[in-house]
């Protein structure tokens, strides 16, 4: 019997570690690299040493470097690439994808240009029979810990109920653990908005500053996440699930998150360019402050800590300030926000 | 002029750290240390060795051992003693404190036997008088971090607006902004059962789980605190604010937590005995699981992560099948909590 064929595009650690645990799944999977050296190195060490050092990969999964030979008769595509990448990508394969395949993506930000998330630009890429079959996966989930079958939780989201379920299907298993949610549009901004929350907690502690700090810079950035969600026509319930407060936590506390990373060089005194040479890979939490910036202005919703992370990046504004400026905003006698006065 | 006198009752960390921050916003300020050895100690090094190590002590603090002398014309008592130790002590001091004093109690949990929360404990033992001078502070505040300036957000609540508000102009300052919140139920119950969920995640950790799992265990916490807190008749909105989500997050990825250290010593396969003993010090989550586990069964309220701490600590269940048991809740296709289903 053959094996069902599974496309992953994108060999990062995300497309990797999700190629392996579909490869667990009994599926044969094909894990597009843009660079021929990159698939060569995968193929020979079963390893992706640059991305996901230290886990061995299943004989099921092989790397390729020819975009066709990786889509031709895939029944399942999953796109791992960043959002910056993911309108050129869809666009070079999508004449080639089948009537009935499943199309998922981890892609997760807002793009500054137009505002459109994930979902919106793969419908505007992809003809209209597949616009249907596209699923969203988001949740807390670090790939170094999806790889090393560590207990985890994530959320599928579609306009299509069964493509939905399909992709729950596809990835569940006894440590990964798929829930759907209808809303599209609060999972994809959950996703992405969580990158600036998770940049400031990152100069916060560049700066020097403790858990004390992040824990306050978590709780109002959920706030201002469900503020600008809410005022866009989300669930704000599902910023208070796997795909909102879940992804922020996970983001703003591991050492695994890139847009910590990226903060904490700021934090240390590095410009925006060094610092992202630093990080050296893909930083949403940059494109997502600038979207969401725009979106707050055009919406008026206020949103303190997105405004700081604005003023950081594109205007030159110290770091140090910034957080004196988030801790002067709460004036004497303020009361907490959403809870009622005293009677 | 002479300075105005505040009564700290408790030196572990968190009285020595809040000491210190009255003292330097120039009160005069005993701190209370049940053994005489650490009082001395205190007040020879002008450190706290034992329970704040590293951390000078203004001169305006000293520490007593002799209750009496502490209180006597105290204008402000501040108890940090543990929830289990509130009511005698208080019991202890009541006829000696004047008619203005301000009370304010950090204590977090919920008393197993009783169901009462600090507050109403306070409230018990109190004269009639002095019952509405209670203030409870709360929310994401290591000691530790407080005592080296670092930005810290917390939250104040009382029966009386003019007390919680007296209490917000006595700590806050640049790096210690304080709110109020009227919802003195909320504030308690979120500082209390956050202790359950830290105590879950410490699990996690010693059975060699990530900060994926880590991050289903709050978002999936924070739904059941809410729905206990909910049913018991708190704004559900002070649990997204500073001390329920706020704290919750502080305390379940930090290094500072008691709770985390004692549920990562029972994931590594020790007892509860040998778990508490190698902490130390007091573990707040293990009379709060018997609280709410009780409260939860009372009010028909769904808290599976509450009801797992509580087989594990008081009826031998095994941890690894507890986050077993708890991953394998979710059911195929189960859709996210508080979500709508497709339409």
């Amino acid at each position: 019997m053959q094996l069902e064929k599974v496309a992953v595009l994108g060999a990062g650690s995300w497309g990797t570690a999700l190629g392996r645990l579909l490869a667990q799944q009994g599926k044969q999977v094909f894990l597009w690299a843009r660079r021929v050296d990159l698939a060569k190195d995968i193929n020979s060490y079963r390893e992706n040493r640059r991305y996901l050092p230290g886990v061995l990969l299943p004989a099921r999964l092989r790397a390729y470097s020819k975009l066709d030979e990786v889509i031709e008769g895939a029944k399942v595509v999953v796109l791992t690439v960043p959002s910056s990448a993911l309108r050129e990508t869809v666009a070079s394969i999508q004449e080639k994808l089948s009537d009935d395949v499943l199309i998922v993506s981890t892609a997760k930000g807002i793009d500054p240009e137009t505002g459109k998330r994930p979902s919106q630009i793969l419908q505007e890429v992809l003809p209209k029979h597949l616009a249907e079959r596209v699923v969203i996966l988001s949740g807390p989930s670090h790939a170094e810990e999806v790889a090393r079958d560590i207990p985890t939780t994530v959320v599928v989201s579609s306009v299509s109920r069964a493509m939905a379920e399909q992709a729950q299907d596809l990835f569940m298993n006894s440590y990964f653990r798929v829930y759907t949610n209808p809303d599209l549009l609060g999972v994809e901004l959950g996703g992405a908005l969580k990158n600036i929350i998770a940049l400031a907690c990152g100069v916060a502690e560049g700066l020097g500053f403790g858990d004390n700090t992040k824990a306050a810079l978590v709780t109002r950035g959920l706030a201002e996440i469900i503020r600008l969600g809410g005022a866009m026509g989300a669930n704000v319930a599902t910023f208070s699930g796997l795909a909102g407060l879940g992804d922020l936590v996970v983001t703003c506390t591991s050492k695994h998150s890139r847009n910590m990373r990226f903060g904490a060089f700021l934090g240390k005194g590095k410009s925006v360019e060094e610092s992202l040479n630093l990080v050296g890979q893909t930083v949403e939490g940059v494109r997502t402050t600038q979207a969401a910036f725009k979106l707050a202005k055009e919406m008026s919703v206020e949103m303190p800590i997105t405004a700081e992370c604005y003023k950081v990046l594109f205007e030159n504004h110290p770091p140090d300030e910034a957080v004196g400026d988030l801790m002067s905003r709460i004036k004497t006698h303020e009361v907490e926000e959403g809870v009622d006065d005293w009677k």
